[in-house]
């Protein structure tokens, strides 16, 4: 840890080197605030990216089997890990593109894999229970997945990783998404729920009543553990203990879309300073997404109009992080170049 | 040539190949119209991105000797074309970084280079003349500039590239900009007018003032030719000769900044099936890009808060667009996964 003194004077040269590069002051945009931001949690000048990874968790969620949630049927959770694990889906071309290890998890898919040897297996259950009349998960199921997303996170860090996603596979999750991050922040409900994978207007309507009775059936939350174990995925509750354990690391996160930012809320409430190591990727599509990132000050890099989830926004993202780091690490200063007019 | 029926056949076909694709429908947004426009620019249910080139047209403009025009001396622009060819500016930076191949044109910089060996030597002249009290540049050096950048576009296309994007160096470049949106378009001056490089108020309200002068110096023109060759650069007629050729060639054509946008809307109104062809890479921070983006009905891949140039918001979006093909190419269908539910 750097104190709050050399921490400061660390942005001060940061803002100095960018300031020194051959281009008007400022005229990289948000790339300047991201290449300044990195050396901050690298704690030095010329920052570097190695083995960006993407942990992908899957879980299935009891509520899921109420057709009203999605208009998915939940074998697709695992049809869809399969088909990561075959090499076929968003992620697995997008991660291949931008040099990504990726790690598929079965945090708690409804399943039996029996033993596939690509999948990660840290199952806590055969999907959570369901939220309309009972808690997702116990207090242990809770305790269990936040600890095993920690931990694979140390296991990156370990093989050198210092730049991590997230992405997440789970039929009904945009719900529970939504619930949390009403459950949370008080944000009305109705802006919290969208049409995730595709619902129409009548269907994002009755998912809203579902969603509004599930809401209302456990208010009010006696704290922090209570509140996550009551709607999240396992998925989720294994990304938010990821969340956490990526900034206590000093590593760069690389926010996905709206269920993962609905982990990072949940990751930011236990623990504010995580603030500081956390890239906001892109804007999803999904209603509520826009909201909760102003609510926690969070600036995207890409607005695409996506909402695939999988992680699939914070590796497309990653080239404009890399970039960041290049133009700091690469370009000429007016000095070296020789060129007049420093601003 | 393909004719409008099997146009529209490929069409239908390119978005039932997407719609194939283990995804929600619709759910990887601009990146599911850009991979339609690939596929219709290849005629093509499998386009390939090849080669990527930028071609970074450098040139001088007799206004800027004027210091109202930029914060910068004209020399800056000699300066800039040399810190490219060490390799030590931003779009060398990003085109390393994604794979470009970049090259440098002296379109017109006031500048003896003496025959350097990386530098692409198509001089019109030793910078255009004032458009405060004359025309930039005559007919002939118009057409000439025009011939150039598409003779440098055929040459890019003869050597296997089909996506080619278009940068620029020039002092003063973003006033010539203002002034040809305003006179094309027919905004109000105000609106096409911004800081450039980085002008303070004042300094932006004595930019109004100049150009304001010069626009009604010139007004009205006598056609295109007449418009172009009053306010362009000739990096910015090479570049709209460019446009045009890349269109012409069914080239993928990556549109950078407000300059760019400036001699893209030039070449549109010369042919607007060039329409067709063109990325909008990125939204500039530069005041009056929004209005012509809009007013040309595109949309941008990126918003960065970047004023840059150089053609760094074109070369910066490349991997969206090579993500875009992967995963037309590159994704399983769900028939191919096993995967339930094709909506």
């Amino acid at each position: 840890m750097i104190n709050d003194s050399s921490a400061t004077s660390l942005k001060v040269q940061l803002q100095r080197k960018i300031d020194s590069k051959t281009k008007p002051p400022g005229s990289l945009g948000q790339l300047e605030k991201l290449a300044s931001q990195l050396g901050c949690i690298q704690n030095s000048l010329s920052p570097i990216l190695k083995q960006p990874t993407i942990l992908v968790f899957a879980g299935d969620h009891g509520a899921a089997k109420h057709p009203g949630i999605s208009p998915y049927p939940q074998e697709v959770t695992h049809q869809m890990v399969l088909n990561f694990l075959s090499g076929g889906a968003a992620i697995n071309v997008f991660a291949k593109q931008n040099g990504f290890n990726l790690q598929v998890i079965d945090a708690g898919v409804n399943h039996d894999f029996n033993g596939c040897p690509d999948l990660i297996n840290r199952k806590i259950g055969f999907g959570t229970k369901d939220y309309r009349t009972q808690k997702a998960m116990t207090l242990s199921e809770l305790n269990l997945a936040l600890a095993q997303g920690g931990a694979l996170v140390d296991d990156a860090f370990n093989s050198g990783c210092n730049v991590i996603g997230f992405g997440e596979m789970g039929i009904g999750n945009t719900s529970a998404a939504a619930l949390l991050m009403h459950s949370f922040t008080g944000i009305p409900l109705l802006d919290c729920v969208g049409r995730g994978t595709g619902l129409n207007d009548e269907g994002l309507k009755r998912k809203q009543e579902i969603l509004q009775k599930a809401s209302d059936f456990h208010q009010p939350f006696s704290d922090w553990d209570d509140t996550l174990r009551t709607f999240a995925g396992f998925e989720m509750a294994m990304m938010t203990g990821a969340i956490l354990q990526s900034a206590k690391l000093n590593m760069a996160i690389l926010l996905d879309g709206f269920i993962a930012t609905a982990c990072y809320l949940a990751a930011f409430i236990k623990n504010p300073d995580i603030r500081n190591f956390v890239i906001a990727c892109h804007q999803s599509d999904e209603n509520g997404h826009k909201s909760l990132l102003e609510y926690l000050n969070l600036q995207p890099l890409l607005n695409l109009q996506m909402r695939l989830g999988e992680g699939t926004g914070a590796v497309l993202s990653y080239p404009l992080v890399q970039a960041a780091v290049n133009f700091l690490n690469g370009m000429n200063s007016f000095e070296e170049a020789g060129v007049s007019g420093e601003l």
